[in-house]
């Protein structure tokens, strides 16, 4: 298999956690979203969207982090990253577009730079726009956490689910925009536990070959 | 089941047309986010996310609709709104997240009023920021669809699935904002043929409780 990835890229980091939490090895296709690569003809005809990941399987072209995960868990059913019972599958997915529909999309790169460059948004509100957006997800998903009773070493029991692939490359965002995370102590143990996973390692930004070198 | 609601919320209505296409029957509880209800401690109780839609079944409290969706697929496999084959499954997912991760979580009504009432952004550009994410998301799945030899009467072949249910609030947003839907013809085909279904009407946003009366 083949994934179109950018390394800062929360969608592309979420799919290599979770390919690697399955073990699926894979080619890395660097796009560099830095030099707008999405948006060449050569990508666009991969991807009319113009958005990484892509994960390529054959002649198949995966698109869009949700499906692919749903997908590789479909046609990989081995290291599972949904619960077996559907109210879990409920909860796993619902934090998972927490994340994934409320948070990310709105923190996206191609937002930030519309705040930018058409509505002459100065940097410092624009730190404060992620702040917000992400503040406000932490905290529901911080409640969640919490109050639930399936809260184990992961977000959802004692292993690793779609929830954490989404939530580890949340936090590093949230880092990077500098959000507070003192008040997510869930949050906060969860993510420490995950980073020291081999899985959650190695899809790390920092580890990726289109990685700036330190 | 009880549906916590709001009649123009396009998560609400995605939600209200799997249950209509599933035969699904339930109580609307409708919870107005012209007034804020949504951020009230009642509410956040139930959601501490703060968002419409909330399922609610005997004691379960299903939130964020993707997670819903999936939730009733599972649980209520009669009149399935996902393929039968693992390909075609991300393709509708695919679809689904097109809209549901990247065009309406851009347009939220939380996200305008931020641009307005804190960067002070007129409601001219408010507009032309709706337009901007509406039209490249749907130019990107207008270009799918158009290519895709899968698409029939309905987003993926000719039974309606969970693309059709994201897809046809977002239409309805796309006229409010005023969106030129010409360039695509694929979606405005699919979009008038579901509105002819009765599932489909009646989850119409006019045809709530709440809406307000003509």
């Amino acid at each position: 298999m083949k994934l179109y990835s950018y390394f800062r890229s929360s969608t592309s980091y979420r799919t290599r956690i979770a390919m690697n939490l399955k073990g699926l090895e894979y080619d890395y296709v660097a796009v560099n979203l830095a030099q707008d690569e999405q948006l060449n003809a050569a990508f666009k005809s991969i991807n009319p969207q113009g958005l990484v990941p892509v994960l390529q399987s054959d002649d198949l072209l995966l698109y869009q982090s949700p499906a692919i995960l749903e997908w590789l868990e479909e046609v990989y059913p081995e290291n599972p990253l949904l619960p077996k019972d559907a109210i879990g599958r409920m909860h796993v997915r619902a934090i998972s577009a927490m994340i994934g529909c409320d948070m990310h999309p709105i923190n996206n790169r191609r937002i930030l730079q519309y705040l930018r460059n058409e509505l002459s948004v100065d940097e410092d509100d624009v730190m404060v726009w992620c702040n917000r957006w992400i503040s406000e997800g932490f905290e529901a998903l911080e409640t969640r956490l919490a109050e639930d009773k399936n809260r184990g070493k992961f977000c959802y029991g004692n292993h690793p689910t779609f929830a954490d692939c989404y939530l580890i490359p949340q936090v590093s965002s949230a880092r990077r925009f500098k959000v507070d995370l003192n008040p997510y102590p869930n949050i906060v143990e969860i993510d420490t536990y995950c980073r020291k996973l081999k899985a959650f390692a190695d899809a790390d930004p920092m580890m990726q070959p289109d990685a700036p070198k330190a």
